[in-house]
């Protein structure tokens, strides 16, 4: 085997209440790479997109990703990738983390499964880390292992797959770009121990909603009275977004990862569409561009569409 | 119907990481009231125990509980309660909440059992703000509901049962004092963001671990950085019982409520069993008295053993 194909999907992280912690996986927007193995112990980089993303394999979170991998097989082979990014980079539905799952899964069915999930999680981190300049899983767990997780330590990796019950996601992505570490340098050193509380109580309430199927607690843990207030002001209309995706139908939800993604859960897809369409009408009364999507929270994670 | 006789078991809250939030039923030590009827609008009691609490009913977490079910049913008839303790008040294992769910579950019973679980949790919920001068249902929840509990939020009361496997749990209780005020006292008023994190994924992850019934990902979840540290102190050998029990054969466990009660969970009775005998050995070399008791997690709370 010397060429495989594989699609990543976009993912959300945080969960409103899960900060850095909670992330789950969509069916679409997905991105697609092709992997070829090269002789030359080397990686090359390939865009079959527009977003001008860096072709220096050490500039680059798949190349970076590439290279934990090679450096984990010790072998003398190398890569050549080629990137199709849907997700657009900076939408915060963990564009960085697809990229970097798709190579290392890729990566992975062609020295021949050789890796654990938990490693492809721990090369893809890597990638993460020249992205957004910190280490963190939230998004790849869920891109690496599709549904629902909780990543409960970086190091060592410990990622959990939360069961949870048929859910549909609406995303409205505005175009203007918050940058991760922007959104990461905002945040406060210490916060109120009394909002440390109902912030894990909201955590546990969540994942006992999802696996127990109670679509009304999953709705009643979806707070988070920390990271969403000094967030918010970045992301336009925020409240109205919400307000609006409440009204038609939507369960709960909020930022998508750090922004500027507003995503919101629903337990129909007739619901998610209708909360698109609610969303949509709040941004098109104004200036303010946008994409928005409809997805299941999908149980499957990265997928090899291609091998010979 | 005009005599109810109720078990109120002890119970262990916090859990841990889930400060405010967790919480279990015990099978024993448990509390027994008597409670009867009478046809005075007024509360009465006496006490079958040498602990000198109040027999004032507006001083007594019981009788204070009790004035909270007559006010709510607005009936003129008044109760007659006899509260035989075994769980010594201050022991950190639910003390104060056993005696106030016993008397509301026994009210509740001899008014036709017209209130939800809910609502006898909020009458208990003024018996433990007497206690401690705040209102908490950690203890509380499990008392009446039975098995493992999270308290999403007190107001508006949102309690939720979460799934466990077959556990064992060892306490010890050395016989000093901690009160309740005094150990939330000493709690800070702000806390690291990244300390909160882990707290949160932590409650998360026990959650997921107790629900699929994953000991190792409950053992590794155990985990607290933020209240223990400031805690243990206060608790003679903390770090030696600890030390001792994981030795022995117990997954994990901390501090029982605000202590200063130690608990330890264990896989078999046979482990708590061991559990117990090795905090013991640490107690025994030192001029500590102490307590233990060996329970199951158990899955009913109060109960009613008589009524007539």
């Amino acid at each position: 085997m010397d060429l495989v194909k594989v699609r990543a999907p976009a993912t959300v992280a945080n969960v409103v209440c899960g900060f850095d912690v909670l992330g789950f996986a969509l069916d679409a927007p997905f991105d697609e790479v092709t992997l070829r193995r090269i002789d030359e112990p080397e990686i090359r980089v390939i865009h079959r997109d527009n977003f001008g993303l860096p072709t220096d394999p050490q500039k680059n979170v798949a190349g970076v990703a590439l290279q934990a991998v090679l450096d984990a097989a010790a072998t003398d082979i190398g890569f050549e990738i080629e990137i199709s990014k849907n997700i657009k980079p900076g939408s915060g539905i963990g564009s960085s983390a697809a990229s970097a799952c798709a190579a290392v899964a890729a990566a992975n069915r062609l020295l021949g499964n050789r890796f654990s999930k938990n490693e492809m999680i721990r090369f893809a981190m890597e990638g993460e880390r020249l992205a957004s300049g910190s280490k963190h899983a939230d998004n790849l767990a869920p891109c690496i292992c599709g549904g629902f997780t909780l990543v409960r330590s970086i190091d060592p990796l410990d990622v959990i797959e939360i069961d949870f019950p048929p859910l549909f996601v609406t995303v409205i992505h505005p175009q203007i770009e918050i940058r991760t570490a922007e959104a990461r340098g905002i945040l406060p050193r210490d916060i109120i121990f009394k909002d440390a509380v109902r912030q894990w109580a909201n955590v546990g309430a969540l994942d006992a909603g999802l696996s127990k199927g109670d679509e009304g607690l999953i709705a009643r843990s979806l707070e988070d009275h920390i990271v969403e207030p000094v967030r918010k002001p970045l992301i336009p209309m925020f409240d109205e977004i919400k307000a609006a995706s409440l009204a038609a139908g939507a369960i709960g939800g909020g930022i998508s990862g750090s922004g500027p993604s507003i995503f919101m859960l629903s337990v129909s897809e007739e619901h998610a569409k209708a909360t698109a369409k609610a969303m949509e009408d709040v941004y098109s009364a104004t200036k303010i561009t946008y994409r928005t999507y409809v997805s299941p929270i999908a149980s499957k994670g990265v997928q090899i569409i291609d091998s010979r």
